[in-house]
């Protein structure tokens, strides 16, 4: 048997006898290394460590101590759940129970479950935990499996198509009780330190509403007890926090059944924030020498065949006929964008041009998927678009992260980074991808910044850099992204004039720096508890009268605070109570005005904090006003912290 | 015969026999006014003055003095045209031949046409002008003229569906020749002064795509020559300053036929244009007390047949099939604003509730209409819709007039204003639309404004004030408009807490400063010949460095202005190509910088009248700027004409 060679994480090559699996390039590398294997991933994609290599994979192996493990484990606390199940509910049919970020889930049918069943469910399933059952893998022939589940629609399904070349298959056995499975699974049920129910929602056979409606319930595991009671702390406070919650206290936005799904319409309030997000955006774009233009939201398709969207988007796009020509919604701003360069003519000395539209886009998501502003059918992209000579490439792009920087700095937000390069499926030479990709290491290098690879995970017309905003519970959203497009250019055959008098092809950088303004609204009102910087604030400072006679006083220093959005609470109740109203509505000032403030011509400024600061006068807090709004400082800082 | 009582347009009433025609109300009222009419207009409609009269009828006089009578004289133009192409072409068949606003058109078939035919069609209408044929009108029994048009389809296709129920129909004679016409005509053809063709294009038959093809020309007519002397000037004049041709010249808007017709994408020039005149609304309507929010352009269709949209706009709306279910793009913004006041809960001092938004809406046009944008399928409104009690009704259009006329003012535009009236069909009881009616008519009469009245052409919720721009070239073109609606808040149910506790149903006003962005920025661009005010021009000064050693100054100076939209002129071209090319482009200011002024410290300013002022401080031309962009004016006026 001859030998191949594998590629390991530190990129050093490994030679192996052909047919050698995971877990033997494992022991290769070393005995210890070896027998803590618990599986591996090859070329990218999550295996068992029983699963063979090829020539030329890239090998990293999993042991309890990698990132991959916790998933490893969710996924036998999949099976755990489905064995618990049947042994309560023999009746229960088991569809697919994947991990997921969270935790994991299982699509169920022939049983009427509810959350009043979770604690018997769990009690079976620590059981099982308990009594520690090796996790076995094992293969067995087609017939033999289609033999097995004969009886289980799902597994059939799966057996005739996602797994119609594979022979043998493989199922994981533990206990009297087995799975049609892929695996990786941990070695033994009792490696799994803790586990919970979640939560019970409906879900389509394979997500298609065409098909049959199963029961999918929702848990979570780690490897100890302490770990999971921190994650369901964080997970009450993000329940808290949630921004459908926030969105309905706050008056943020509407959706509305009559007027379709995940379609938000925004009410004043939330309009005002997502107005001053713009603002800053285009700030920020106006100073990097962007130039604004508009696109509409409806376009022929014969511009989405010519950009290349139609062939990897259509099921995503919203079709409709006008006149029997094909028209669509635009899921992207950027062939339009291509369009208008397009229409001009360009000199070297022009570019780079920098192009930057709010554009809403629509793209058809599952139904069942759709989740507030988290995941809706029509979406605002704060888009830009470069037309750069290929020696600029490294320079814009550094001037991008700047700009990224500068909005994760000013909420408060951390970044993660990550490159992803060339996939598969790509275009352009291999000298072009090289080149592209070693000019994003040099920038994300030369910005000394932390970033993951993604290998393969790039656009098939480009690398990219993607972000994720951390946010105060610690959890990750996607973000802004700059992306190097070799694609469009070429289909658009868009040109300029260089300095030879050649016409010349530019290169295209798409970039946002929010992303989506619904998922980035989510992820500050959810960051924030609401509790929005004064910049952002819907309503920054509310006036209260200690009586009716102060009324006119109050509406003095509403007032003299003109260019703020400020009310006059003139509602008939106690101080007391208007001062919890106020703090309800998560208004970052209040200001008390009484007899003695009136008489002195000075106001009382409370904050969020509770803390207050007495005889202010009024000019005095508005310039403090226009310096924590013009900062964009994030916390209300004119009163002192009493702590 | 018993007697009927019609009204006159000074309100009073005269009686006359049953069966009287216009004419003979005409020679009732006087032997003059009898002997000189050539038409009528009874409930508003144009008709012959053999026409018979109803009881009740509203009837009006139209005479050679009247402001109808150019039409009556077009409408008989059109048929000096058709006989005079039957004249010289005997196969052409007729269609339909209906004047216009700017004169007539004919749609013909059977022949062969082109701009190069006009003269000998024009020589020939002369002298069908000049021979003076009476225009007689003839009742023909409908056989006898099924007959006659036998081998006319579109004359055939006019008599069995819109003259279905006619018996007798009339015919127009002059000459050997007829047209199968309602009238009015003129009595000869030699009222007709002048005449002119303008132009060929095509038309579908009754404006259906699906339809034949016709060869539609355009003519004008007037009483006299140097009227029509006037008119060509003007013609010549508008197209010189056609927007599509500015646009293109200052790249400010792309049509593109890949990405679709009707749908304009805005190159950086407009759009900068257009985010001025939104900022511009945007602070009327916040200093007018109206709360932004923004809606989505798709809504499932279930919203338009609740507002009631779906049955009278159905055929203009885009619609799209998703999951089985019928989807929309918004061809209004006001049902969104409903839903969104309907997903609060108001007491009656909330009202008025004010939301404005630039909604992009869509509507499908004719594709053979569509044209720059003046008429698109994409257009944005300023739209805004006020949720009021009765009683706020008058103050609140009130203050909505008080900014339309601030927007006529700050755009040097003469207003035209119509109130139209309750027409046949429509919601609401008689007692709210003559309140409703009479508060309007007392807010005009208050602002002290001429205005017409046309009865009849509210619409079906409520009447409306409806505003038209005049432009640079007396061409009248819609505008702003202020809707009183009563229909939405009843199909939306919705309420406010009135002081006596119980639910009320508040009134809608709609109202837009603008109307369509698209059309406004249409108007703005030819009124102003593409000579944008200050703060509008996308580009604002532009410094011409004398020489290359100069650059570095002329950098200097922009710095010194920033904040303000300012090019450096890099190119090597001579001073006065620089100057030449500024011009062209339309810059209100130049800023020209040589060795002198850069010694100095000065620079000399140019307008775009191409007069100078030599030695100026920067920061004294800077003041300048900042005085009259913020104070909007027109034109330049830093530096003094010279005449």
């Amino acid at each position: 048997m001859s030998d191949i060679a594998v590629t390991l994480p530190d990129g050093s090559e490994l030679s192996v006898p052909e047919g050698s699996s995971v877990e033997d390039v494992a022991y290769e590398i070393g005995p210890g290394l070896g027998s803590d294997t618990v599986a591996g991933v090859v070329d990218g994609e999550l295996v068992d460590r029983a699963a063979p290599v090829h020539d030329g994979a890239r090998v990293e192996i999993v042991t309890d101590q990698s990132d991959e493990y916790l998933q490893v484990l969710r996924h036998s606390a999949a099976h755990v759940f489905a064995q618990a199940l049947q042994r309560l509910y023999p009746e229960a049919q088991l569809a697919i129970g994947p991990p997921t970020d969270e935790g994991f889930y299982y699509d169920v049918t022939g049983v009427d479950l509810d959350e009043d069943d979770f604690p018997e469910l769990e009690a079976e399933m620590r059981d099982i935990v308990e009594a520690d059952y090796d996790i076995e893998r094992r293969e067995l022939p087609r017939e033999e499996a289609l033999d097995a589940y004969a009886d289980n629609r799902f597994k059939t399904e799966i057996l005739d198509e996602e797994a119609a070349g594979d022979d043998p298959v493989t199922v994981y056995e533990q206990d009297d009780w087995r799975d049609l499975c892929r695996g990786p699974h941990v070695e033994s049920t009792g490696a799994i330190g803790a586990v919970k129910l979640l939560s019970i929602s409906s879900a389509y056979w394979r997500g298609d509403e065409e098909n049959e409606q199963l029961t999918r319930v929702y848990g979570t595991a780690f490897e100890s007890e302490s770990e999971l009671e921190e994650y369901m702390e964080m997970r009450e406070e993000a329940a808290e926090r949630d921004h459908r919650k926030i969105g309905r206290e706050m008056d943020l936005f509407t959706i509305d059944e009559t007027a379709g799904p995940g379609l938000p319409l925004y009410q004043p309030a939330g309009k005002r924030i997502l107005s001053e997000l713009s603002d800053y955006a285009e700030s920020l774009n106006l100073a990097a020498g962007y130039d604004p233009v508009e696109t509409p939201h409806l376009f022929r398709t014969d511009l989405w065949k010519k950009s290349g969207h139609y062939d990897n988007y259509v099921d995503d796009m919203f079709l409709l006929d006008v006149n029997d020509e094909e028209y669509g919604l635009k899921p992207m701003n950027c062939p339009g964008h291509a369009t208008i360069f397009d229409d001009n003519s360009w000199s070297y000395r022009d570019l780079p041009v920098r192009y930057f539209e709010d554009g809403k886009v629509y793209r058809k998501e599952q139904r069942g998927e759709l989740s507030g502003l988290s995941r809706t059918w029509s979406f605002t992209i704060d888009d830009g678009h470069l037309f750069v000579r290929p020696d600029q490439i490294e320079s814009e792009i550094n001037r991008i992260i700047d700009d990224i920087l500068t909005v994760f700095e000013t909420f408060d937000l951390d970044a993660h980074v990550a490159l992803a390069t060339r996939p598969e499926k790509s275009v352009g030479s291999d000298e072009i991808w090289e080149q592209s990709e070693s000019q994003l290491e040099d920038v994300l290098d030369s910005q000394g910044m932390a970033y993951d690879i993604e290998p393969g995970d790039g656009a098939f017309y480009g690398p990219k850099i993607d972000f994720s905003f951390e946010d105060a519970l610690g959890r990750k959203w996607d973000g802004p992204t700059v992306q190097l497009d070799f694609n469009m250019p070429e289909r658009f055959d868009l040109t300029y004039t260089g300095e030879d008098n050649e016409d010349h092809q530019p290169v295209m950088i798409h970039r946002a720096l929010y992303g989506s303004y619904e998922r980035f609204f989510m992820v500050l009102i959810e960051h924030f508890d609401g509790h929005f910087p004064l910049w952002l604030a819907p309503e920054q400072v509310r006036v209260l009268p200690i009586s009716d006679d102060n009324l006119g006083y109050a509406h003095r220093v509403k007032n003299e605070l003109d260019g703020f959005r400020v009310e006059v609470e003139d509602r008939d109740m106690t101080v007391g109570r208007k001062i919890r109203a106020a703090h309800d509505d998560r208004v970052p000032y209040m200001v008390v005005v009484g007899d003695e403030e009136e008489a002195a011509g000075t106001v009382s400024v409370r904050d969020r904090f509770e803390d207050e600061r007495n005889g202010v006068d009024p000019s005095t807090f508005r310039a403090h006003l226009e310096a924590e709004r013009d900062e964009k400082r994030v916390e209300p800082d004119f009163v002192a912290r009493s702590e």
